[in-house]
């Protein structure tokens, strides 16, 4: 292998002579063999970062502290990655030591040696165009980094979104669809009273509508930014008027309201969107598994379960059963919520570790919030398309059950009392026969009044 | 012991003659006894379920299904319990089977015995006014119970809310105090650039503020009520204009602006409120975690640390080394904190196993958000009082410190690069000297330009 | 109230005449206003406290280092609080700073002055008999503590392991008495092949018994002390041979063979017997929660749902909804999982947060732990008593499921394989109809040989 | 590109012509792209699934149940994968639904297309040689596939404990380098009593061994196997003598000593082992994160901190502050252990949501555990080799801080008293004088005597 020798803090080091990233790199990638996953695997964080390359860049060029030469060459490199070049060159592990310094070095190596490049000029030739002191001018990996997630994040949370969408339109239609299909409603899995299964696929939907909205409140506040800060928020080395044109120039290339945050110094050290953000996936992740423990229960069976639907048949369920279908594209979110759950707690983590005027564990909370988001997103759209939009319905199974069931009685406390009411329902349990026959059994409602009493379109009666 | 008989599903049993409370409350004594803490614990609770009680009260009264002097009797006991009566007869363990039947139960039996009283009869009269035919009447424990938390919650979280304000301007006033006092920042432990302490402390402030508005916003979510949801949402066995009568007596009766859900069926089953807050409230305790991990820090020695600061001392530190003052009060907030945090996945394995349509595991879910919030209320009244009024600065410790420092270097960048500057701090590190003499001696900057470019005053600038 | 002046580090402090605690304690409380329960609720504790004293006044007076006199009162003391004596007088808050000293202190005062009273003097003559210079001789907070937790949580557990053979037992009589009773199993909620309702209910005895072997070794580990450690573990001030005297009485007083850790710098700062403890209660509660969700599912119905085994009734279910039972035991012994499973990730947190020679955090991880034991014993005896031992099977229910269960099918792929015996699925499935009927139909198996493989009772044959 | 045509319950479907894989696995990429990451990212569990086939294919052979040409294709198959081929064949994601299932088919396709070929047909040709009559023949995936979990698991944590002895060394190194170093000893972050530095780096060593044991002790659990349970225990479709046959060979082929479960139903349905593990791997990031988070913390500074120790700089610390080196390896330890600590929290949720004869969440069970083992082994790896082993130490930095030291003062205890003491530490802290001087200068012990019983060497004694 042809190599470059390139040199930092700590002496000469040679890295191959055609890759993009030097030096820095280089050290990173030998110190942190930790997963063999590459931030090459964060293709919304590579394009952010050269985001804010490139928006650092015009800003100093415009302050004149960069050559306009310069300047266009870090911009036209950024453009090149944001338009997926490169990505390949961004080797260091996901799970790295540094609050995030090797992957913005990273950032600086690639961008500068493919603006040399573009000047005429050598990998290496850092002396026209450094990654430090041009690429990374006026910024800290403690400003650019964030800043960098942020913009990764609200993007990738975007998509989420969009997920979320599909599958709220799936169970919506499916409550359009199952509107006048009568059922039991079940309370600590026991019978309760009749309601639609319209109803109960509406609540999905409604659910994951709710959620939608603290998403998008959760990802609002990602949108106050740090760049500007520096080191630790006093914004040293950075020059007047820094702040505010980078900050404009962000909001130019990505089309996102970023904003400069009002405290710089708490903005630095500060995770707290990030842990809120997280507890707001933990919530989404908590009803799409609650709503998968459901469509899992009501579709048992096909003999021995409740069979009141059928979920599509996806693939055979089993190697030694011949004919089973089992609820996989359900268990697959379940799998993938308490992923996410789990997640939450190595952000808390993470988060609460921060010490004074830096937190040095944002790659993790990277590393995991990207997860969550994806995975996220990827289930709520298997789960629309794979499962909801083929759900069918067993409408005589779910009539015979309103028939058949104790719940009934309920509709009868206003006629006859909740003690009344009792006695009929012990008597319907203990001897197996129907609440209707025994209340006209007994008199204590006349057999037409009592047929009206339960018509059970009106026991369900939606509010 | 004196006992009355009563009846139930399960048949007779005898319950102390002066107890308030009736058979269902004896059953469930017999069957939770768990943590020996009953639901008298919570005072809010006690007085939001009566409140509830006397909001459905008030609107069957209205509508004409409940006699006035029924009605009146009830909510003449509601309001003696929302007064302070009574509580002792709240004596349900807190952690409970049955989705709170037992706590509303225990709720209906002693508002009713207390009306029974008041109409002149004796407890256990239950023809004349019965515990689930009048004071239960029109509601379930499905909607009942939750509303209760509800709004039971939103007071609680309000205190919370106010012991923040607390905390947060101890903060501020300290940022103020230690507006001028010089000192290093440090990033991943290391020294990094100066700063001043006020930007230290106005950071805990502006932190807590952020915290504060997230905590508002979450409990905004809290408003929304199933009350007239009745066993699942579809409202069964309430009268036509319930819901809206009973929401508008408790907004009444509570000032708050409560609202009743838009899909009822949605939002008896619906966690996701719960799931938000406690969310919420564990970004609020890392924060507050991360806040006393930094004043121990600063506050370490005072002879073998950084001693910046000095924590207030209350108490004798250690049983073994005399002298010796710890830093209890951030301490114990810590472990509140990780109290919370803990709190957090309990509710969110709670909220994540409810089924169908209704979620039996709220008792924990409010066991769990009770202990929370009232914790983290008394952690920041604690750390304000006990601790932050009375820091004190070790101002010359942090000056000596920056000029000492390495750091400093960081602000010549600018002016001879990163790559000299980075051998001049190799030097002194080395060598053991200061960073401005060495850049002197090799003529770097002349002297006088130096001492400008370091006046660490102007290295501090506030943002 | 009459008071007694007393005084330390920070000054002169009045306490009440009559406490047995004194100046250090009248601070703690002033500064812990957390939880407002005192560790009185941790009898275990407090009993453990005395015994360590105990251990160590004998251990001093035969080193001679405390007068037989003032040995024999202290001594005299721990017994009366080990006997249940002056529990009230434990008054400081669970959750406190301070790594347990204002415990440790707490109970030096409460030993010294009821010793005094003993010697006949008055409380508060600390020259005569002093708590931390005679009762604390040779000891810190920091090894007396920890030895009391230890010794206190090896006595709670053993009283939940007791529990756990309650709960044990009552699942392996019903599997003995379910022996024979024929059912389907089902995998993924999905009916899959038969086996006996004896083998579901000996599957929950034997994960308990595999459980409790666990939970027995861990609480192995707690019988490692560091009696003698004094402030970090090298002993300072402790005389030579006391380490070994103390624990040798220690023995001697509780009956537990506990030893000198063999480290115990390491054993001052190390919660790893804690953190394993808490993982192991942490599986105990999985387990119970997955059986508990086991029986709630199998007692669904009871007309609408699997309704194979019914519950005993032990109060009524709604408030509503007439007749209604609810699988409250199992409930409640949900709820207790879930705070066992969010306690671990505060002792988790706890434990991770110690610093340097001393984990600061030990009262919430006693408090967590203490809270996880207690109450997953309270929920191991309740499910037995009021749930297991009353459950009753609903055998034809069970046996229709099987006859009518397409998993039957399963049985046959050794005769006609696997792609054959799905295709009778589908059929079976498309059609309703029965699996045996269309074999014998189709000619695949003669009906006597068909009736021999479909025994049910040999397709459940236990391995 | 060219397919072959495969038919399973759905019916037809198109798999690359060279694929080994088939039908089954070609639905379950549709079915689940979640990650992106395919099971070949898990060697030892591909290895480990061949073994079991290989096992399988032996004990059918033996019981005459499979033709010897049949299985020797087979057994040959397995060999080549166990020994590095195919996994790139292996290309379900890691997240699936259906407890394992889409993994052991594609093991079952794979096996059964190599076999073929090896056989001299063609890929597909199925009725030769079938992934479900003769691949899987005698198993079914619930409980192959966990019993090629616990193999992989095994194997995995081998690794994993060779790595943390490699660390357990450094550090014990260190302890042995640093013996007579002296420093002070700190609990609370405050100043304590003196110590040695080869004492904390012991303590580093000592807590790795412990949780080395626990770990050993948790993956013989692992050793208790499944095989020959099928679908639910029962052994349904195994023939006799099958489940030791098949033990026996996996004995040998592993040679691991794997002993078939007592109660086969049980161990289908109980993922208690892994439950335990995951604890235990939690314990260990427990204590790895808390040893680096004090390495951090003792190599604070530069100049502004403790500055005890220093750290080998393996990358240059900052983009922008010249010379700053940061504690990057401990700081991706803490990450990985924070990492580690919310998979437990998965494991426990995927654990809990098991639900009757089978965990159907096993995926994401090995997923977590698979990623913690083999971080926590790079981890351990990595700050063995990067950090530990280079680290220095600054003696006259910690000598001098004992010297200046106010807890020396403890140990003057046994011969002033702990009042005296504290008189002697409150001047000492209020006039920056020194502890000795001021004990001298108040005759309250003759200078040599005080010069005896200071002597640093004497109050760190180890224990």
């Amino acid at each position: 292998m042809t190599t470059r020798r390139e040199h930092d803090l700590l002496g000469d080091k040679d890295v191959p002579a055609d890759a993009y990233w030097g030096v820095h790199t280089a050290r990173a990638r030998e110190n942190f063999p930790i997963t063999g996953t590459t931030i090459a695997a964060y293709p919304h964080l590579v394009e952010a970062l050269a985001a804010v390359k490139e928006a650092a860049a015009r800003a100093n060029a415009e302050l004149g502290l960069l050559e306009p030469r310069i300047a266009d060459a870090i911009c036209a490199a950024c453009r090149e990655i944001r338009e997926g070049a490169l990505h390949g060159e961004f080797v260091v592990d996901v799970i790295q030591g540094g609050a995030g310094t090797s992957t913005n070095m990273n950032a600086n190596e690639v961008i500068a040696n493919r603006a040399l490049e573009l000047l005429g000029h050598a990998k290496g030739d850092y002396h026209v165009l450094h990654p430090n002191e041009h690429v990374n001018l006026g910024q800290s990996t403690n400003d650019a980094y964030p800043t960098a997630v942020n913009v990764a994040t609200i993007i990738a949370v975007r998509e989420l979104s969009e997920s979320m969408v599909v599958l709220e339109k799936a169970f919506a239609a499916k409550a359009v669809e199952f509107h006048d299909v009568l059922k039991m409603g079940r309370t600590q899995l026991q019978d309760a009273v009749p309601m639609t299964l319209g109803q109960e696929f509406g609540t999905y939907a409604v659910m994951l509508g709710e959620d939608r909205q603290r998403l998008n409140e959760a990802v609002a506040l990602l949108h106050e930014i740090n760049l500007g800060a520096t080191a630790i928020g006093t914004g040293l080395n950075a020059a007047p008027g820094y702040a505010e044109a980078a900050c404009r120039h962000l909001r130019e290339i990505t089309g996102l309201p970023v904003v400069t945050a009002a405290d710089l110094v708490e903005a630095t050290q500060d995770c707290g969107a990030f842990v809120h953000l997280s507890g707001v996936l933990k919530r989404i992740a908590v009803k799409l598994s609650k709503s998968c423990n459901d469509l899992r229960l009501l579709s048992s069976g096909p003999r021995a379960g409740l069979n009141e639907i059928n979920l599509p048949p996806v693939q055979a369920g089993s190697s030694i059963m011949p004919g089973k279908i089992n609820p996989v594209i359900p268990e697959v979110v379940n799998q993938v919520a308490f992923e996410v759950i789990g997640n939450d707690v190595t952000v808390t983590m993470a988060a609460e570790a921060g010490q004074l005027q830096l937190n040095a564990f944002e790659p993790i909370i990277l590393h995991s919030l990207s997860e969550s988001i994806t995975h996220l997103g990827a289930a709520c759209r298997t789960l629309a398309t794979k499962c909801v939009a083929g759900i069918t319905a067993n409408v005589d199974v779910m009539r015979a059950y309103v028939e058949n069931s104790i719940g009934l009685v309920t509709a009868l406390n206003p006629s006859i009392g909740y003690a009344a009411a009792t006695e009929i329902a012990k008597e319907a349990l203990a001897t197996g026969r129907g609440v209707a026959e025994l209340v006209v059994e007994k008199g204590l409602i006349p057999a037409e009044e009592l047929a009206r009493l339960l018509r059970p379109e009106t026991l369900a009666r939606a509010n």
